[in-house]
C-alpha cells in the first residue's frame, strides 16, 4: 500500500489531560488519540499538531495530520475514532492531504479565544471553561490595552520560560474582546504564538481592567521585552484554541 | 438562641454526584452541603429540598431550607458555603423564612427544562448536559405531542416504578420546546412531578421526532396509565431543574 496523509479536525475539552502533547506519565490528547489510530490500523503513528496545548486548555477546532498505508478511508477513521474516543474528544473532520502537508510547519495564523466571567456569582456549568473573576472589570481599558498589542512585536514580555531560544517576534493581526452575557472574551489571532503567550497577554489585560495598569503601562511592557514586567498569567481553563488556517 | 428558617437557592452540575438526596454510600449534594453547614454552624442540620434530583441531573435553580439556632445571618452563611463547596455547587442566595416555609410542601410548581443535542456531529463540551441525537428529529410532531400533556391528567404511564402509592394525578401548566442552535429544549411545567416523570415524557417525545409515534399515539398510551406503553427514558444528562415556584 501507498502511504497516505491524513488530515483530523477534533474539538476536546482539556480540563481530564495532561495537554496535547504524549507524555510518559499523565494521559493526554495526542496519547489517547494515538492509540484508537493504532488499534483501528494496526500500525503506530505519530499525530502532528498545529500545535501543543496546555493541560485544561480545549480545542473548538485543533488540527493534526498523520502518515499511514492503511487502506480505510478518512470518514470510516472519523467514523471509528468517534465510537472508540471518550466523550471529551471528538474528530469534527477527516481527509486526505497531500504528503507535503504539515500540520505545525504549515500554519499561516491560529485564532485563540480566553472566556471570562465576570459577575458577581461563579457559574457551576462554566467553572471548566472559564475564569471566574468577581470584580468587574473596566471593558473600554481592557479593549484599549488590546489595542496596543495588533502588528508586529517582539513578544518577549508575554513568553514563559522555556522557550528562549525561539524567535520572539510574532505578528498580531487581531486583538479585541466581545461580551456575551456576563462573559469577556478576548480573541487574539496571530501567525505563531510564544509558550504561555495568550494567557499571559490576558493575565495583564485584566489588570488594566482592574485599573492596575493602563494601555500605556501596556506598551512600556511590550517595549522592556521582560517577562518579569507583564502581570500574571491567567489560568488554563478559559483557554480556547479556536481555528487554524492554512 | 432562637431557631431560624433560611432558605438558599442554589445551582449545581450533577454530573459528579449520586443525585441530590444523602445517602450512605456515594457523594451527594445534601450531603456535601449539610457537611459544610455543620463546619459552619457546629450544628447538626437537615435541608429539606424542592424535591430530589436523581443522580446526574443538574439544577440551575433548586430550593432548600433548613432550621439552625446559630446567629451567622444568611448572607455570611451564602459566603461561608461557598468558599467551602466545591465549584459545582453554588448558593446564588440565602435569607430568613417563616418558620413554617418548608421548601417541599410549599411547592406551587416547578419548571424543568430537558436539552437535547440534535445535529451529526457531538460536542464535547455538551456531552454531560446534553442527550445527543445525531438523527434530525421533527420538531413540528415534538411539539404536536407535547401539547397533549397539559392539563391535568393522570400520568401513570410516564411514572417509573417505585412510587406506586403516591397519587398520579398532576396538572402540566406548560409543555413546549425551543430551538437554540441545534439545540431541542423540552420545558415542562407543573403543580409536581413523579418518578421520572420528565425523562420517560421525553424519551416518548423523542420517539415521536423519529416518526415512530404521533400526538394521537402520545394520547393513547396518557390514557392507557400505563408505564408499559409509553416509550424510553431520556438520559439523566440533559435534565435542568430550572425553577420552583412557592
Amino acid at each position: 500500500m501507498d502511504a497516505h496523509n491524513i488530515k483530523l479536525t477534533l474539538s476536546y475539552d482539556g480540563t481530564g489531560y495532561h495537554g496535547w502533547q504524549r507524555q510518559e506519565n499523565g494521559v493526554t490528547i495526542q496519547g489517547v488519540i494515538e492509540e484508537k489510530i493504532r488499534t483501528m490500523t494496526g500500525e503506530p503513528v505519530r499525530l502532528i499538531a498545529s500545535g501543543r496545548t496546555d493541560a485544561g486548555v480545549h480545542a473548538l477546532n485543533q488540527v493534526c495530520n498523520f502518515i499511514t498505508r492503511s487502506p480505510i478511508d478518512p470518514q470510516a477513521i472519523k467514523a471509528g475514532l468517534n465510537s472508540m474516543l471518550p466523550g471529551d474528544i471528538v474528530i469534527t473532520g477527516a481527509q486526505y492531504v497531500p504528503m507535503e502537508f504539515h500540520s505545525r510547519y504549515r500554519v499561516k495564523s491560529k485564532l485563540y479565544e480566553y472566556r471570562i466571567l465576570n459577575r458577581p456569582d461563579p457559574d457551576v456549568f462554566l467553572r471548566n471553561y472559564t475564569w471566574y473573576i468577581r470584580r468587574p472589570l473596566n471593558r473600554d481599558e481592557m479593549t484599549k490595552s488590546l489595542s496596543v498589542l495588533t502588528g508586529t512585536h517582539d513578544f518577549s514580555s508575554f513568553r514563559s520560560a522555556g522557550s528562549e531560544n525561539i524567535n520572539p517576534v510574532r505578528t498580531v493581526s487581531r486583538a479585541e474582546l466581545y461580551c456575551p452575557d456576563n462573559q469577556i472574551r478576548i480573541i487574539i489571532e496571530a501567525d505563531g504564538f510564544l509558550r504561555h503567550m495568550v494567557r499571559n497577554i490576558v493575565g495583564t489585560i485584566v489588570d488594566a481592567g482592574m485599573g492596575r495598569l493602563d494601555a500605556n503601562d501596556i506598551k512600556r511592557i511590550l517595549e522592556a521585552r521582560d517577562r518579569r514586567e507583564a502581570g500574571r498569567k491567567a489560568p488554563a481553563q478559559g483557554l480556547f484554541l479556536v481555528s487554524v488556517t492554512y
